[in-house]
């Protein structure tokens, strides 16, 4: 890792969006680019990426439909938020050698305006922490939890994904305010991780035939919050098992994002749904993470205490580093397959 | 109307549930019946109804399945709650000719523990108003509005059966708040009701052919709570026109009531509403009215704000009242198919 210049830093290796994925996304739906970049402007500075993140919300930025922030455009840069070092610079808030979070997107380098890029203290934790549990996952497991969730000493709180960056944060949380934590996650390691790493109460393999069994067996006195990440088979099992006035905090629905547009078959779940809410209580609330960062105190409080947990070893986390833009596609499309084991993270720069 | 026992108030004439419907309640699911009532023991009181309130969740309690409540019992008194009066009494709290609120069931006469039962002033208003604007429905719009809907200015609140106890206040609450109020209901006479009398901003026909074309033209601006109390085809024409943050405060589900326990054939259209509920951050919330009587002072609230607004004329209320207890399983059968013009009660004892 350097601090100054070099010839590279003038050209940004980058991945653009070659083709709208039909269903499931494939390699081909990615192009690898090499592009000059412009000479930052005043107030600019040149960032070199150390790190990537791969987030499930990805795959709905693919797509060209509505949502809660529009689409890349077709030969765009994949959107993505990086861990990067401040290698050239017209701003002197943010002098060279500064690590920054940066919106940059799926490349090596980028030129952007120095202000409004958050400091990331080395000396806190390691920086690719700030793209995971005490980044915009961690908080959005934080703030879902401390504003929706709201769990109760007693209480039993259903993650799915639960060895991945949010779900893993959310059972430490739901430990830490006395609830029951019952992990889901794909396959026998990853449960053995989150019930004895992470310390859940129970883990169950979403892929054993009698899943849902299992889960009951699990959840004896029913579910009060259920963290939506991932829709599918693990919110049908869910359902029954809701507890009158249960929480269901929606930051994810990754079993549907390569669903495309159309509805699936019968029969239709929706009026069942709606009869559990009105007879159970039931809140249903989606959210992303910003909605919350506007409530006072709350930021801090979620660096106090997750970056405090973590400090000292009270909140775990785990990361699943692929070395290599160029990995970066095929990394998404494992992790939209439950492939990855942790934080998903691109190594880029360091 | 008298204040003293007379011969015919050791009797009572009750209506029982005889068969657990399927689909549709039909009249020989209910049985009118004589009873003998046994002597009030110390503390105690015999009341004579006055007027019994019909409402759409007693469709619920005749299932056996689980809900808030448990069912209605084969040959037990249908569930139900009246204003009576007290005509002979062990309660010197209740004094006879004492107006009470009571959970009596469709009956004409009862015998009651006298503490615990609410007492009501005639100089406040209608003693028939306990059971509607000033009670449980009131009580439902008001508390559902204030602590789910929340309606800002220039908001745009939906409600359907607008012409009903519960909708007609949601709307009238939506406007007073600043809110622009389009209220959904069943036939020409209706809307102009909910237009002329009750001052909404629009009414809109749901027989009409092309009901979500007008929905969404008297919605410009979108909806951004929807009060719902009716679920079917007029959620289904709601869901595209909700906003980013639309709150759903759900208190009913009319059109779902006699369904059955099958879910309808396909398509599925859950997967589509939690999309929604994701990218759109919505808040979808179940509640029954007593979910909410515990938040300090909210009940001296309702009991001001909109005691108030009917003793001041600010808030109007419509009742649709039908004679004898006898009338009350074909009453309660047309108000589920929505053939009734405001808050449904049954006069009994008047």
């Amino acid at each position: 890792m350097s601090g100054t210049t070099t010839s590279d830093d003038r050209t940004t290796r980058r991945i653009v969006l070659a083709a709208r994925p039909q269903g499931k996304p494939k390699a081909s739906d990615f192009r690898l680019e090499t592009a000059p970049l412009p000479p930052p402007g005043p107030g600019q500075v040149v960032l070199r990426a150390l790190y990537l993140s791969l987030d499930p919300y990805m795959r709905g930025r693919m797509d060209d439909r509505k949502s809660y922030a529009p689409p890349v455009p077709l030969d765009g840069v994949m959107e993505g938020e990086c861990v990067a070092e401040v290698v050239e610079s017209n701003d002197p808030s943010r002098p060279v050698g500064t690590i920054v979070l940066a919106r940059m997107g799926w490349q090596t380098h980028a030129v952007m305006d120095g202000k409004g890029l958050r400091r990331i203290d080395p000396a806190e934790a390691p920086v690719s922490t700030a793209l995971g549990v005490l980044g915009m996952p961690g908080f959005t497991a934080y703030s879902g939890m401390r504003v929706i969730g709201q769990p109760k000493p007693g209480e039993t709180v259903v993650v799915a994904a639960a060895s991945g960056p949010v779900g893993s944060l959310v059972g430490q949380l739901a430990r830490l305010a006395g609830a029951r934590a019952v992990g889901i996650a794909g396959g026998p390691e990853k449960c053995a991780h989150v019930r004895g790493e992470l310390g859940f109460d129970a883990a169950i393999d979403h892929r054993a035939a009698d899943f849902p069994a299992q889960l009951a067996a699990a959840c004896p006195k029913g579910i009060d919050v259920y963290f939506e990440n991932v829709a599918g088979p693990v919110l049908e099992a869910v359902i029954p098992l809701l507890n009158r006035y249960a929480r269901i905090p929606v930051c994810g629905l990754i079993a549907q994002y390569s669903g495309g547009g159309t509805p699936p078959a019968g029969p239709d779940r929706l009026p069942g749904l709606m009869r559990d809410v009105l007879t159970k209580s039931l809140t249903i609330r989606g959210f992303i993470n910003y909605d919350f960062f506007g409530i006072p105190g709350i930021q801090e409080d979620f660096r106090r205490e997750v970056g405090g947990g973590v400090r000292s070893g009270a909140i775990r986390y785990r990361e699943d580093i692929v070395d290599g833009l160029e990995n970066a596609p095929a990394a998404f499309m494992g992790m939209l397959e439950g492939r990855n084991f942790g934080k998903m993270l691109v190594r880029i720069g360091t």
